[in-house]
């Protein structure tokens, strides 16, 4: 197969990560006998330094013209004191809404070679195999009215229903190919954008009767995510309290520097990239670990591609080379090998060859 | 000294631990020779079940003559199918806005007789003691326009500088009296609303030149609960942040069941309750965790009544009980003693003799 890959390295860390998964993607190729032709562009805070817009046409064009976008991270101290529409994240934001990408999913697993590095109990992590599906497009982050003077500030949480049904569909199809529980949360006792979504999680779960569904309020799925962490499969809620959900849930297992993410719409098109930040902190110094953002493109090859055994054998690289008791310095497990960035990725490469 | 102390047991186990912490009360009053009038009313369901209203004006003209009040909990499977206006939380709601309690105050401390409990591992929850003050009168809890409707549905969030200034002052003040650290926690780099109350707690912290301040976003909070919880003293949020963040921070220590909290307005007058819900399941099985109204009471007694050596003497009570090792049923610790919810008061009040 062929297939066009527009890679946007972004900030901090981002051209480090995106450059080792482009390694594995021609590892793959190779392999495979695909022809992945990749294209590069500007996003964040290295567009705004090139040419005053965090999402230059020139970066959409490109997007436009390929099958799928390959991520790194976004921002860094650099441009935090920007005015607003000079900002890395807006960019991430624009990209976002200018494709309709409105499906975020994002898997987090525990890896048992990992669990040492989890804030959270062995037998409290060790189980988890969640996915939070959030919605990416709409409610507060997008809507209008929204205003700020000296004296007071408006922002406004919009839902339509076609959005709404949108993600739950997308939710209750990803729990049906997995062990079949949905969790939907909302604020229904507050929100009258709440009372909309579970009512049409309600009319929808009558076209999913094999998947069991359950509401919960976010206040209480903030806590339990610590709690019983476990007991989630499917996870969909709205933009904001997927923000800060998802967030929450990377943590859990200790393996936040290994969780990728997608965000998509209906025909599969979609931007990958890893759920961590740009780490300015680290940047440019090959410390970096690649692995979420090696696993982001393996979920790319799995669903924009349907590359199922490539997407497979790239995770089985990664999760061989852990196991065998190699990491990157994010990771601090006792008496590991502790790799560089391109030392770490050629170990998957080798893997894969 | 003599008080009037309004008493809304409520739903659930609301009853048993009020009645709990009356007895705690009436220990205080005894040893230190102070006079407590205890006045009682309804609220949620037991308010809709005697007249179809979860907050009726009679409790209302009760609570208005008295000097504090303190709520057991709200709510309950019985009511889950009313309508919106009839629901047991909706008392909760009206309370707070009515009589302007904006303060929303929750200590999270972790207790060593506990942290066996708790979800994370014993060197990340240690040392927790943290303050979370919550916003609890504005944003998209009360804001108009809000609206449902088949196709779409509404919620708004707006804060005036006037309702951000007096709970970021209420923060700094609090800071200043704990280890002078303040976390501002918003999302301005997407929400207008957040973008004033950053403003206003730039120029706020002119005034408070003793206490470092950091704005922090609300996803990276939401981990950095988890991993890092004892890096926080103070955490000052919005309304709906500050109800999921809240949450989250309730469980890290394993002691849900332990915490007090206080909601409260500028002249002191406040509504005191544990942060644990009202526990359909082990109602009127004398089962129930009484330590969270108790710990309530304590802040009750120091906040409204300034008697700082009654509250301590409460605090010290509820911890020799514990450390003595007793406990209720809801904590997991193994080899302890099991107690009744009035068994466990008993020693308390013993405690207090
Ligand atoms: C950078 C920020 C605007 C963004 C968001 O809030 O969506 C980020 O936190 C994320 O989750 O991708
Ligand atoms: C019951 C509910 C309306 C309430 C809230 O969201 O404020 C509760 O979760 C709380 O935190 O006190």
């Amino acid at each position: 197969m062929e297939k066009t890959i527009t890679v946007l390295p972004g900030d901090g860390i981002g051209p480090e990560v995106t450059e080792a998964a482009v390694k594995v993607l021609q590892a793959i190729a190779k392999r495979f006998n695909h022809t992945f032709n990749l294209q590069y562009g500007l996003i964040g805070g290295a567009a705004i330094d090139a040419c005053e817009n965090p999402l230059p046409q020139e970066t959409i064009n490109v997007c436009s013209k390929s099958d799928a976008i390959l991520l790194g991270a976004v921002g860094g101290p650099k441009w935090d004191q920007n005015p607003s529409h000079l900002r890395p994240e807006k960019g991430l934001l624009a990209i976002r809404k200018h494709f309709g990408l409105y499906a975020n999913i994002r898997p987090v697993k525990a890896i048992p070679a990992l669990l040492e590095a989890s804030p959270l109990k062995k037998e409290v992590a060790e189980a988890v195999d969640l996915v939070i599906v959030r919605e990416l497009t709409g409610g507060l982050y997008f809507a209008e009215p929204r205003k700020k003077t000296n004296d007071y500030a408006v922002d406004t949480l919009v839902y339509t229903r076609s959005e709404i049904e949108r993600i739950v569909d997308t939710a209750f199809q990803l729990a049906r190919s997995r062990r079949g529980k949905l969790a939907s949360v909302d604020k229904a006792n507050v929100l009258d954008s709440s009372k909309l979504w579970r009512e049409i999680v309600e009319e929808k779960k009558q076209g999913y009767p094999d998947v069991e569904v359950e509401h919960m309020l976010v206040d209480s799925t903030a806590m339990k995510l610590i709690t019983k962490p476990d007991s989630f499969d499917v996870i969909v809620t709205e933009n904001m309290f997927g923000d800060i959900l998802s967030d929450e849930a990377s943590v859990i297992t200790g393996s936040l520097g290994m969780l990728p993410s997608a965000s998509t719409r209906e025909d599969g098109f979609g931007l990958y990239e890893p759920v961590h930040g740009s780490a300015p902190d680290i940047a440019g110094q090959n410390k970096a670990n690649p692995a979420a953002t090696i696993l982001s493109t393996a979920m790319m090859l799995r669903e924009a591609f349907q590359m199922e055994t490539e997407a497979a054998a790239i995770e089985e690289a990664v999760f061989n080379v852990l196991n065998d008791g190699n990491f990157t310095s994010d990771l601090q497990i006792k008496g590991k090998r502790v790799l560089s960035t391109t030392e770490w990725t050629l170990k998957v490469i080798e893997e894969l060859d």
